[in-house]
């Protein structure tokens, strides 16, 4: 066996049949996906997924490490994901919660082009947790939108991201309102001499998608967000890497692969660990406490350590926790997370009306009396 | 409220909060996702999601029939999944069930480019069920899964697909070995009479995808397999389209949508509706019977009606049941079903050695004795 290898670890519940067939049964799925009898042994020694151990846990639950051959990744972390989940997704009660690489196979994956270190050399903020909002709602004049940006940026915010819901169908009315979006923000980071990046959301596929992308790095801007249960892992991989841009992986439709007690894919792996082998320069994942908690919210350390703590030599990805965060929520956030972190607070900020510039200046100062602390969520 | 929708319905089980508050969440969640009171009246009157129906259908299950604007979908199959099943997938025990499109939207989406009549025309069969196969496993020398191609070819059988796990890092080795398949495939079906459908799988993301599309294209080949769940939705929509090719959805990780018994997407919406609209010729689902059945196996009528059963004016998608069907099954499958649809045999036939060319013949001519039969799943 050689040494470059994914390690995945499975969590069987109430296991349909006996836990060391099952081992076997999902090992063959997932790699060869045939009879044993009909397989080649050259092939099989080269290419079939093994079992490393099947541990009964208690009366219910059972685990099941195995190795792949990292070759049956090729490069790619759509097939990386398929390797890991593809076929056995429809098998009963089994959910991936452990994902481990081999140094070569890290080295040969995306992983962040910029990462946190790249955040904080846009943001020029480099001690503290960063302050993200969000523009919305769609339906709004690009002009509001505008000021809205322009009113957080100046008084201090971090991070402005566009709403996963905000789409045009004409690149040129995308166009018109992310120029507004981001002179708005040129102007009020020039006045507070603070640089808040801004990142468009960028949706659609082919050449329409890229025609976006294209127009976001005409502008100058850092980066942009995408949703890559929605465009796609393996394509939000490489489209915005394309043009040069940092990107910023929304969670939508994830719940599908975390929510369930027993099956799909756990947080940590999925919101940590893919996405920032997927290059996410900024990772959203539903924490607690907000209007949308995971049912794991439980898995917020184990994720922030997957996307900020040692992984090969990949860069760090940046945690932000989302889901109807409220302002007076954020410091403590900060705090548990220590100052490897983003907090995205939407809605919460839009009501504060005229109180907006005085909320986001508090709340940055809240974030900078804790920098440096110990976080106890912290993946230091 | 306008004429052009989206009507989606979802089962709440053991709803954690009032069922009509809930409903007014969704709604509101998927929709603008802001607080009520921030939203602009013209806003809302334009965008915001609405209650249709809240039905109580048990003691622990309720109905939540909403309607969302069609303009929230952007003419996208991505958007229109992230509309219905966005940010909702992290809500506990939410499942879409249905999902109905006004006519003006269903025509603006892809919808299959060739579809079942497409198909037909391609192998020239034009009355009975299609036996599919699957050139695997990975690590063969490419000149052994040429040579099953052809013998499956030559022996009548009707379309090859590449397994999924089928991918290669250098594109020159991508070509080598499609271009010996679809050579070994044409020599059959020149001596056979019969033109056999060659599908190789194409994965990966950006120029690297395209480079595949275009020597698929360029061999003069009818089509290709995507992995939807792998590669995104949104991408699959467009890619193949752009290379004037056909394409199957293989269902590789979507288990995590259709699997749970209270969360998801049912397969039906998937595998059916959502598939067909992002215009997939052909679409893979686990039926009943095999070595995967989904735990929703019941949904296989409903799933063949969604694909090619009347919607809009799309072409309707070939169903095709897998999951490891044995050629022993394959004829009542065909009768079941009736003829519009595929039947996948793969590691069953490849353990006949020596007998697989009568096998296939036998299987092809048991198909065409139930052509026009009464078949009771039978989307007609």
């Amino acid at each position: 066996m050689d040494t470059d290898f994914i390690k995945a670890t499975y969590i069987a519940t109430r296991p349909d049949r006996d836990p060391e067939e099952l081992a076997e049964n999902i090992a063959r799925e997932q790699s060869l996906e045939l009879t044993r009898s009909l397989i080649p042994e050259p092939i099989a020694e080269r290419l079939l997924g093994r079992i490393l151990s099947v541990t009964e846990l208690d009366a219910q639950h059972w685990q099941l490490e195995l190795r792949y051959p990292a070759e049956l990744a090729s490069g790619q972390v759509g097939q990386l994901l398929h390797l890991v989940y593809g076929n056995v997704s429809f098998y009963p009660r089994i959910r991936l919660v452990d994902l481990a690489l081999s140094e070569t196979l890290l080295a040969a994956l995306p992983g962040p082009a910029a990462g946190i270190p790249g955040i904080r050399a846009w943001t020029g903020i480099d001690d503290r947790a960063l302050l993200m909002t969000v523009l919305k709602p769609r339906g709004s004049d690009p002009a509001d939108l505008a000021r809205l940006a322009e009113r957080f940026a100046g008084a201090g915010g971090d991070i402005v991201k566009d709403d996963q819901n905000l789409v045009e169908r004409e690149i040129g009315e995308f166009r018109k309102r992310i120029t507004l979006c981001s002179e708005a923000i040129d102007n009020a980071s020039q006045k507070s001499g603070h640089q808040c990046l801004y990142l468009p959301h960028v949706a659609g596929s082919g050449s329409h998608l890229h025609h976006q992308l294209d127009h976001v790095a005409q502008l100058g801007l850092g980066g942009v967000v995408m949703c890559p249960w929605v465009v796609g892992l393996e394509t939000a991989a490489t489209a915005a890497r394309e043009h040069g841009l940092m990107w910023l992986a929304h969670p939508a439709v994830a719940g599908v692969f975390t929510e369930a007690a027993d099956h799909g894919i756990a947080t940590p792996v999925l919101l940590g660990t893919l996405v920032r082998l997927a290059g996410a320069d900024i990772s959203i994942f539903p924490g607690s406490g907000g209007r949308i908690t995971s049912h794991h919210a439980s898995d917020e350390a184990a994720t922030c350590a997957a996307l900020a703590g040692p992984l090969g030599t990949l860069r760090p990805s940046l945690p932000c926790t989302g889901g109807g965060k409220t302002l007076e929520q954020a410091p403590e956030i900060a705090r548990q997370y220590g100052p490897d972190c983003a907090v995205l607070v939407g809605g919460d900020l839009i009501g504060r009306g005229e109180g907006l510039e005085s909320a986001v200046r508090d709340t940055v100062a809240r974030f900078g009396s804790v920098s440096g602390g110990t976080g106890t969520v912290s993946p230091g």
